[in-house]
């Protein structure tokens, strides 16, 4: 591994990896930039380098910042642990635990804390100027963890669970080309990654979980993907978040609670959302906001439970059963061939004795919703004390699932306001809520 | 690659990886473990290793015993190549051949067989009881090749088509969160991988074949991904299984024969199957059973036809075609948007003059049956003699295709016990067969 | 890395990868053969090996032949930039920008051109005859760049946008069984990844941009995967081409223009075409030809819009807008749940004052067309003078989607020759064109 281009974080003679492998990163940067000359018309140009971390501890305690395209930084290990799960342990039952954090190729965030200035805490910052976009960035298989979160002063008995430390994983604050984030962990950060104005993004098969949000793409974009990832935001946060974005691919990822929202895409148009499993704790697990239009949502398997874990059951987004399950504010969009299961007790049903809606257009016209299928049911599960438990706890309350009693939801609701929308088999007459002297309706058939 | 962390097969001390990589491994494995110590709460923690593999080939005679987290074992290379064309070919050509096994960073596995012990045959063993469960193993890129399968006792009149020797790939035998399984090669191993009681994992783009089960994901388990793999097991076993899974993901699969069938969901709930193509050469290719209920079943591609290779023309999977392509017994299940192809010739249906069930619903209440496409006629294409020339003569028969005479089926079958379930756009009045006084139907409209 | 096996351009004693490292590999590849001994039937074979690409700057200047199995060839950086902005950007400007050619792992192409011999021009060229097919050959994340196109006499007035320059990155010339091609850049190539007589091939989250055509299988195929890349070809050229293919599932894919077509399908059969985002500047953007049966097109979106780039508006694929969106001449074929947004002003629509059409069944019979949703509508938005301006004149464009006017389309029709075709839920009575006394039709219902 002789090559000039290759760097290792644990060979270099500036800097100690164990000490602070921000300085070190930004050591090799230097170096790279020192080495690159002039682009040549030739063919000769700035290749960049790759940054390799070896499985290891390394506290991060001065922010990487990345001004030159064509540089991959790669771990071998994504390391990720449930950090919530033991911060939510008695103290008392540590010494018995086989280890107490992430792990892999794993950077440990010790930035100091800047209240309100996302940028100045994030691990790895992105940004240049000029012509072209900075392009080809690559983060590989290693591990991003924020350690803990704080007192956000909002009364949470135990600060680990507020979801803020004002720290982010990876932050692009400027238009950018070709980035890849690839087989990456990401754990307690208030952000996980934020990305201005995306050409051609890649985000694929990551671990991003345990993150106040995990995945948030601003300003504008397009032509991107967000696909094959395991996510799960805190209960304030985005999982998946898109701003003003155009020919976004999101498909084939696993979100899990909580979120407060599972996808929100916000002014996003020409999108599709197909072959996602999402579960949430909260209504509004998909929002299409904001005029979001001509965006496709198919072959989803949407499915709304109620929040389980003690520790957490004094959190929700805010949004009662009325809001939807999908809310759609937004023009010409097509929701086609999706799953819902709500499974909510009666009890847990928000505002009291209100029928929960499935599907809704608050606002918008020309919107087609077509064979999807909607199961509404009590849970009648046993209850679970901790995320351990709850893990072989829902697994029994599918089980249980037989004994479960249909409730009562309305499966599409189409705001007065709303109009000219397509509703096709996705709820009998009774289940569908619409002006149909204004919106065309053909109910599902029943006996 | 000093780091502590980082281990080659090749340059270790302890043992030799010609010799036996298994015993290798485990040297380091207990040398990671040796030199970790406690996590402090302060950051550091114990953050495991990448072991490497490099290109080679290198026999396994002791199980590699794995009860450390955040351990990722990569070489460079699946390696994968059809072993079962090349036991079938006459010994006499063998010289010709231009290579006789897999390759790449290529382990091939020489433990002892021990009947009914299918911990015993695994390559890779995991296990460790406590807390937390063990989190971010990960293996990639490398091969896992049985190399024989053996004389069962059941008249196989070539031991090698058996799809038996009692070997494991990857077997994990406790709860476990965030492994990752990617880019591997497993190939003539009795089972692929087996994994019991998972969470988030991710199995994702490797290439499982000729093994006699691929994918075995037991007891129960959660929020995981089984995604973008090529899979093909064996005429007994299974491609994929699931059983009391909760938020399981399957997509982006290419499952090509045999395999009894390419997906069994046995108990599984809420869950999905989008976006796969499948081919079988028996019915049953996708089983929700035992319950399996609010899963979606949407986007994917089903090509059944039949068995087109000598050596596998006596074995099949003892379903006969009024079993259906799809078997469903459970609950509240979506089937959408899904096309069918069984390509049968008259004399191959079985009971002979009978008309083929593609989507039967033999148990269960409340499933969703919407816009699927069936299409079914005969083959009309070559006979084929050896599997190289089958994959010439499949072209041929598909491009044949148009020669094909339909024959008659029954598209839906919902069985008489079954009510409440919903069948639209799925098939005509003389290809869908239920009870309308108990079932919701809306036919096709057809001439 | 002292494993023979692993292979390093920088590092070899025979050439020098800064001269060409076609010369280097090659030395590299004899050395393997060389010391390959035959495989024995105990169980040791011919792994192969890796070679390894640091991130830097290699001209090719002789082809890489590869005619030995389990060869992995990866580099740390797929290195895409886009060249045609460069390439349209006013020379003066050159000295102000960042870097001139695409980087990572970087092999710019300097073979001879050889008018009309596209496997000459191949970067990599595989070809080996007999038995087994070569096997499980990697590509893994590098970049091929072919540097410029060249003026082809067709009066192009920046030869740099003809997308012709003879080069190919990567040419499959022989039946082979489990290749993968895997985070790759290829760029300013004529041809990027032309692979004949395909099996179970892998081409799996790529970035392939800016060739004359991105991905062509040809011959014939089965059992592949085409999924979650990034791709976009010239104005003459394929996205994705395959021909007589069986069992092709191409999914996850965002496809950006422009590409004659996006997705070519050419006498294939069985075969999957879903979850893909999908936009181009001209009509066809799919086409099922040559009789492709029995596909299924599925949770697709397709954006058409015009091109709004000045040095590319002189430039289209010659169809009019009565070709269609989707272009089927074939049978069985399934097309479920997809959204369209055609998006065009009036004068922009050829021939003058015609009706678009967007799915068209040109020849064919039994095809089914399912809960498909079109929106057609004027695009109002500001005008683009450069690529990059383009990018944020696109967003624009969407934001102002609200202003724009619906356009009158001919949603699906089904030419006179088709017959017994099925049409559901696609368009109004009168956005449909057909024979009803020769297909079946349900019209999408309205107010």
């Amino acid at each position: 591994m002789a090559c000039a281009n290759y760097y290792d974080v644990t060979q270099w003679p500036v800097g100690d990896p164990k000490e602070d492998i921000g300085a070190v990163i930004n050591s090799m940067l230097a170096d790279l930039k020192r080495r690159q000359t002039s682009s040549d018309a030739d063919g000769s140009g700035k290749p960049g380098a790759v940054i390799y971390i070896p499985p290891g501890d390394y506290p991060l305690k001065t922010q990487v910042v990345i001004d030159v395209s064509y540089v991959k930084i790669m771990g071998s290990g994504h390391g990720f642990v449930s950090s919530s799960i033991r911060f939510n342990t008695p103290k008392e039952q540590w010494p018995d635990l086989h280890e107490l954090w992430p792990g892999g190729s794993r950077i440990f965030v010790e930035l100091p804390a800047k209240d309100g200035d996302e940028a100045a805490g994030a691990a790895f910052y992105v940004n240049r100027e000029g012509d072209p976009r900075i392009s080809s960035v690559e983060f590989e298989n290693f591990c991003i963890d924020g350690m803990h979160f704080v007192d956000d002063g909002t009364g949470e008995p135990n600060p680990e669970n507020t979801y803020r430390n004002g720290k982010t994983g990876i932050y692009v604050a400027c238009a950018q080309d070709s980035f890849r984030i690839v087989g990456m962990g990401l754990v307690y950060l208030e952000h996980g990654v934020t990305i201005y104005h995306a050409d051609a993004l890649n985000i694929h098969d990551n671990f991003i979980a345990e993150c106040g949000s995990c995945i948030e793409l601003r300003g504008w974009g397009q032509a991107s993907k967000v696909t094959e990832n395991l996510i799960g935001a805190g209960f304030r946060g985005y999982s998946i978040y898109a701003q003003n974005f155009g020919g976004l691919l999101i498909s084939g990822n696993n979100v899990f609670p909580r979120g407060k929202s599972s996808v929100t895409l916000s002014g996003v148009m020409r999108s599709i959302v197909t072959g996602n499993r999402l579960h949430s704790f909260y209504p509004g697990m998909l929002e299409l906001t904001d005029g979001a239009s001509e965006n496709l949502v198919s072959s989803n398997h949407f499915y709304r439970s109620y929040e389980p874990w003690p520790p957490m059951k004094d959190h929700d987004n805010g949004l009662d059963d009325l809001y939807g399950i999908v809310y759609i504010a937004g023009n010409h969009n097509s929701v086609i061939g999706n799953h819902f299961s709500e499974i909510l007790d009666t009890e847990n049903i928000h505002p009291q004795g209100a029928k929960p809606i499935i599907l809704r257009v608050a606002a918008g016209t020309d919107n087609y919703i077509a064979t999807n299928h909607i199961v509404a049911q009590t849970e009648s599960g046993p209850t679970a004390t901790d995320e351990d438990a709850c893990f072989s706890a829902q697994v029994e309350a599918m089980l249980s699932a037989a004994h479960a009693q249909p409730i009562a939801v309305t499966c599409v609701c189409i705001d007065a306001g709303a109009e000219h929308n397509t509703v096709l088999d996705s709820g009998t007459e009774a289940q569908v809520l619409l002006d149909p002297t204004r919106n065309a309706f053909r109910a599902t058939p029943h006996l």
